[in-house]
């Protein structure tokens, strides 16, 4: 049998059409920083003009050199945008860093824009209290278009693209499966409209509860998209307020419920969250972990019980949906919350909303393949059958969900490998890589505990951080097929 | 349908009859450390006799007792067999340990007992070099045990029991599945034969080596059975000797190879060794592992290359093969080599030998299925078969290596969680957890690393790492079905 090579470019005229669309997106999504540093008359509205109108120009050419390409995608098609439109989304979303008077370098930058565009929410940056407005700004609006592109990407193509068990979300009939991008037009309006409402609410409260305008627009927007970069150096600590730190916390729970639910919610099925399982879930293991990490507060470390609640619900909630706010040191309540804290790192929202992680679906699903597969030691030649909800869980699908998940650990051992051989400790580098794959933030140790930072990395360490936050956010497979021979095969 | 209980009492009466003559045996084998101790003028030969009498009296008791109980097992008996055949032996083996002049207490005695049996090797005992040739002896001796143990259920119950995709080497039809006491009767021979061939040329060599015999005795049967204990505090590294590193370097490899193969060899089949995939996978491993470390530790930290290359193979082999002997403090080598042997601790060796750990054939299972899982993900529709050696590869056995490997991942995951509760820190506890589940034997960090010793852990510790160890040893699989509500049932 004979392979051809592909014509690499006819194949991907669709992929860079779609690309140079996003590339526009991305374009304006920048005029909000450069309006907010003209009125605050800081000269890095220069630096975003220049960036959006380099970006525009790429992206438009992008479109226009490609004239009227088929937008249809296939599934290789499909692959390939993931991995490229993300990996050039940052690249010019960090342009303005870059070249603000921020005076980072490129890795820091990339950094940056890659841990913004993926909701990781780690951090190069310090003394963000003094920073203009323009950047900060910039920073909220790559988690919240980060995102929203999760959860379209989630919704639309993973699913279609069967990886890690997602194909439990096809509602088509296989042979519908190559049609992804009337999906994608059919359900992104409401989607959308679902995150913004959502986004001005959460703002909403936060200026009611005591936070200025920008303030609240900001970590309304890094809420949401479980993102968790801040506005100040303190993250959410700086604000000292328990009416804040519960706002925050209900908000970054609507920010990792499935989105479709929300839809369904609107279109009149008044019990769509009471019956979601994945929701059920995730309520269940919050609400455990807070209980028990409440407990370890009041009866080991002394806290008041109000405060014990307060600080490990909102501690909890903020790892488990991987935004990776913090409002308080919980690397210094000792070896168990530690090591629960390194755990839940793994945990994550709901499939379809904005947080990473393993993901609740995946551990339900887990637990039914665990319980079949040792009632089958007992009865070998028994028969049972498993759901989730409507769909029948075939082995196709649990073969996916537990390649996903050991991956998932075992690439993060081995990216953890990698740090340690830049030098970084064994805590610092294993909870470094778990927060980059699973998108949460904030690791353990002195260096990029909650209250540390990433900047003090070598460089080499922060762009193995980013492609992880990459490769985690794409839930790996997405981007490992094209390191595959066979991708290049036509 | 309604179901009724089980009688147990008839139900287990085979499991306890087969349980007696277990305990029968481990009385036995008591008598080399009597005489030694007799020799040696040491009162202690009076526990060993007191302590044979009390297990013989038991074995016997439960043996007749039982009368003529019928000897063929089924799925559940074989399942009970396993577990409490395990708990049994450790608790009587104790004994020795807990009522000499050791002068320990039952955690310190049991959690011995089981680290010996289990051929994990991790300690609580120290001054070792001026013990007793009783108490030395025992401990090798449960190793010994516990090893060929290991390889009977490994070949001859849970390929039956169909643990973790090691129905891979069921040979019979699922019909004859249900006649275990044969397999085992007709292999049993053969295997204790080769392996105390082993162990008698392993003696021999460190004999001539320059070891004393009691010595050479002690770190052979420690040594075949990948234990890892040793007469001395300083383990290995008490010898200075780059030929008796050597020596137990390929004695630990024969060890970690399927004996199954040298039965193949024994019967004809010259090239079984090579044939092997297993070994062959093994082979490559330890190798591609000892040229890594060893350009780092010349490259990095300066060794000369025959040093560098005889620490990082003995070390490397002796982790791999989960044996646990140390020839030097390897946790001083910096965070790449630490973080390394972490992750070498979850490799462990080929399935069928009396290695711990996840198993190559894990491994080249796992490469298969993520490489298929792959290839899918591209083509949707193709079907490709896979097979291991002459077995294919079934979605059962595919399911059953990826639960397993998770399991092991996450089980570690939550008993290092366990551990940090009782107030170990985050490396100890999970090196820790991770040591004992593989069947390793030193952990990291400065309490439980290669050189130090587990006797400073709180009991509640020890415990739940006694507990790990037989889980880990057992196949996690066949305990926990026991703890199912379905076995229980008629």
């Amino acid at each position: 049998m004979e392979f051809e090579r592909v014509n690499l470019f006819e194949t991907f005229r669709p992929v860079m059409f779609i690309n140079g669309l996003l590339l526009m997106v991305l374009a304006i999504s920048m005029s909000p920083s450069l309006i907010a540093d003209l009125i605050a008359n800081n000269p890095d509205w220069q630096v975003f003009a220049a960036s959006a109108l380099v970006t525009l120009m790429t992206g438009m050419f992008l479109v226009f050199s490609q004239g009227g390409a088929e937008l249809e995608l296939n599934i290789k098609q499909a692959f390939m945008l993931t991995t490229t439109g993300w990996i050039l989304m940052a690249a010019f979303a960090a342009l303005p860093l870059r070249f603000s008077n921020l005076d980072i370098g490129v890795t820091d930058a990339f950094f940056e824009a890659m841990s913004g565009l993926t909701t990781t929410g780690s951090t190069v940056l310090a003394g963000l209290d003094s920073m203009p407005p323009g950047i900060l700004l910039w920073r909220s609006i790559l988690q919240w278009i980060g995102g929203i592109g999760i959860i379209v990407m989630a919704i639309a193509i993973l699913p279609f693209l069967r990886s890690g068990g997602m194909q439990l979300f096809r509602t088509e009939s296989s042979d519908m499966s190559e049609r992804v991008v009337p999906r994608i037009k059919r359900m992104t309006g409401g989607l959308v409209l679902t995150y913004a409402l959502l986004t001005v609410s959460c703002a909403g409260a936060l200026w009611w509860a005591g936070m200025s305008p920008l303030d609240a627009i900001i970590h309304a927007m890094t809420t949401l998209s479980t993102g968790g970069f801040s506005s100040h150096d303190a993250s959410i600590a700086y604000f000292d307020s328990a009416l804040i730190e519960y706002i925050i916390l209900a908000f970054m729970i609507s920010g990792s419920i499935p989105f479709i639910v929300y839809l369904k919610f609107m279109h009149g099925d008044a019990r769509a969250f009471a019956r979601d399982p994945q929701i059920r879930g995730l309520l269940s293991i919050l609400a455990t972990m807070t209980l028990m990490l409440t407990v370890w507060l009041v009866f080991k470390d002394g806290f008041p019980v109000l405060d014990a609640l307060r600080l490990s619900s909102f501690n909890i909630v903020s790892v488990i949906s991987t935004t990776g706010f913090a409002s308080t040191d919980y690397t210094l309540w000792g070896p168990l919350p530690l090591g629960a804290f390194f755990l839940m790192t793994f945990i994550g929202g709901c499939t379809g909303s904005t947080s990473g992680g393993i993901k609740i679906l995946r551990f339900q699903v887990l637990r039914m393949v665990f319980s079949n597969y040792v009632w089958r030691l007992i009865y070998p030649h028994g028969v049972r059958a498993n759901s989730f909800g409507d769909s029948p869980i075939t082995t196709d699908v649990a073969v996916g969900v537990l390649v996903f998940t050991l991956t998932f650990v075992v690439l993060t051992g081995l990216v953890g490998l990698v740090l340690t051989s830049l030098g970084l400790d064994l805590d610092t580098a294993m909870s470094g890589a778990a927060t980059a794959v699973a998108n949460v933030g904030p690791g353990l140790g002195s260096i990029i505990g909650p209250t540390g930072n990433f900047e003090p990395l070598p460089d080499t360490a922060k762009w193995v951080l980013a492609f992880s936050m990459l490769l985690g956010r794409l839930e790996f497979f997405t981007v490992l097929v094209l390191f595959t021979p066979g991708y290049w095969r036509s």
